[in-house]
């Protein structure tokens, strides 16, 4: 147990870990590709000792926790490290199915947890949340109360973009890359001049509640 | 009154006006999909409740003012909260009418007087607007110039785009999203290549007066 | 003189000068449209007045200097309004003429110089580009060596974006805006997958330098 | 030696080669459209009068050194320098060949060395670089993620935009601009609407990760 210890403290140890999960991610990235003939058997050995030495990763893991391994189980990560790794082994998880892709596309994330560097940005980024969280609930009070009017105003004209409720808060999403402004105008135009109301000052507002959560972030992440 | 003014100023009382104000948005998002069949009625009932309940809310806030009811219109939010409540009564607006809809989704504003963090965050966009109207008044003599310019220089090649000050204005509102730019400048060259120095220093001037009051709202609401 | 001088520095006199350009702004843009009909007449009388009105401005500041007028013309607004003021009555400027269009909308730029507000934002905006100037020398180094190389790369296969050092230069710039970022893309990848080094790498450093210059922008006005 | 050290030092010698390179990078403009009959033989002894200058130039900045020549090697811009001019000489460089402009193209960075401005510039951009590594590191993970993530969703439906990693990737990248961002929607609508938690988390997630990105250069260039 306290060889285990030693081990999964050590830097080599993690710096093994991280490299393993890179050359995972590498070999997921090459089996996308439809035609690999001849090399389809060294992709499906290498995933085999992939296995075998994340396996061992979380035995030796788990028994530097000696007598008490329940322990283990108090980290998130090492939960989700666990359920990843464990999942392979299901019954029904075989061949090509779909949710054992998931699983090892999963794996690629156990990156982030053993990269010292992004596990402080990923509690950085969490952290700055409840800062910008007051800015995201007007955003949707507008974008719901916009959706709501342009139901009321382009509705009937515009049934593809406006027809309910779901399609009006798409429309306006989308409408928040810029990406179509120039055709919603064109089509408001069409209806009434007046419609040009709607548009820019959605613009307006959005992109302003856009910038003052961009600066509540600034401003969260220079206070620490 | 006593008994109602503190019910007005209790938290369950908010928290519930708040839930209620959201049940109610949600209600209306669901009217919006044509076909609703068998739901009609249980959402005509919804909408019933929810009058009853916005009735009595504003009875118990203008009986927590006791024997002086008229100080109920002292305070914006409260004259807003009578008139979109109030308007329901009106004897001309019943079943499908436009405006009957118009002041169902503002009862949804509400949501904004309820929820102190929005309050504050709207008072704070309020009182940044001050800072960023000398730039906003630059950035319309800017605009107005160009149009006059544009109607000028493409007036009688491209009336779609620049025939009167109107249509200029709109075409260079569009182009602030960088969306038509490449149109733009491609028919411009079919004119003369001079017609790039009209594009590029209005991108570059508007792009960095668009800046310039983001920076003014960032040092706004840094001072705060 | 002591009168004028008076008159001319006090505030009446000044807001009656911005409501006075203000208005001949605003008939102006009146003016653009094709279907005037029976307001012709009324247009070209306010125009008039408006030259009149202008004309009596600029003697009352002439004359506030006393006995020596040619101090007027030591402030370069007030050469730039008597440009433009006196323009108007030189012989080859009449009826519908191009250059009088041009010198009638130069007037709204004096707008700038009777709002204290809009001249100081003016001066700072001035007063900041010397900050910039290395990033946008190093822009323009970028810039240029990306067009080389985009001529050396697509010049042959794509002679309508990349022909010559002026079109690759244009194409470069219309993709600052990312507009064509996805149709450049597909026509690089057309030619080699290793073109996508040229875009990736050109997006990044541009948007980079972009960044860094408005970083300079921000810096500058808050050291004000 | 002695003479050329203090020439190779002085000011005036600097500015002539940044004007040389500066005519040097107009003349490889001009070069690049076809027509240019008989400028041709002008162009070329430019050609020949720069290189010998840039010889002169390097003559003078070796020779600065004494009897240690070997010296001038310890600097990188100088070995550039040296590889850039003489490269030219090379046997196989002759005519229009590919390399030979390549190369001329790159005399053209030489520009950034010989501007003190422009070198402060670039050191600083570079010293920034390392502050923005681990949010690049974690925007590459999240992008390789999103990308294996669009492989198993879209994968069959859409083998053009998500039919391998790479394909995958491309398309993500190119997402990042917002530009195919209602085409893409679209898609993934006609599919399921659960699509919109793909795209609505992505571009939240990248956006968020490039504004920290920023954030954190903002950070760096303050703290100097
Ligand atoms: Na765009
Ligand atoms: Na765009």
């Amino acid at each position: 147990a306290r060889c285990c210890a030693r081990i999964a403290r050590s830097r080599p140890f993690e710096a093994a870990i991280v490299v393993l999960i890179m050359a995972n991610a590498a070999v997921l990235g090459v089996e996308t590709y439809p035609d690999l003939g001849a090399a389809r058997p060294a992709l499906n050995w290498l995933e085999m000792s992939f296995r075998a030495a994340f396996v061992a990763e979380i035995a030796i893991r788990v028994l530097a926790y000696g007598r008490r391994p329940q322990d283990f189980l108090r980290h998130g990560w090492n939960v989700f490290d666990l359920v990843v790794i464990a999942a392979i082994f299901l019954p029904g998880l075989h061949g090509d199915s779909a949710l054992l892709r998931v699983v090892r596309v999963a794996r690629v994330l156990r990156l982030v947890r053993f990269s010292p560097g992004l596990r402080t940005i990923v509690a950085a980024l969490w952290r700055s949340l409840p800062g910008v969280g007051g800015f995201l609930a007007l955003a949707m009070v507008t974008l719901y109360v916009y959706g709501m009017a342009g139901w009321l105003i382009f509705g009937r004209a515009y049934p593809e973009q406006y027809g309910d409720i779901g399609r009006s808060l798409l429309t306006l999403f989308v409408l928040l890359s810029l990406e179509t402004l120039p055709d919603l105008v064109e089509q408001g135009m069409a209806l009434s001049p007046w419609t040009l109301v709607y548009y820019v000052s959605y613009v307006l507002i959005t992109v302003n509640l856009l910038l003052n959560i961009l600066i509540a972030v600034i401003v969260n992440s220079m206070e620490e």
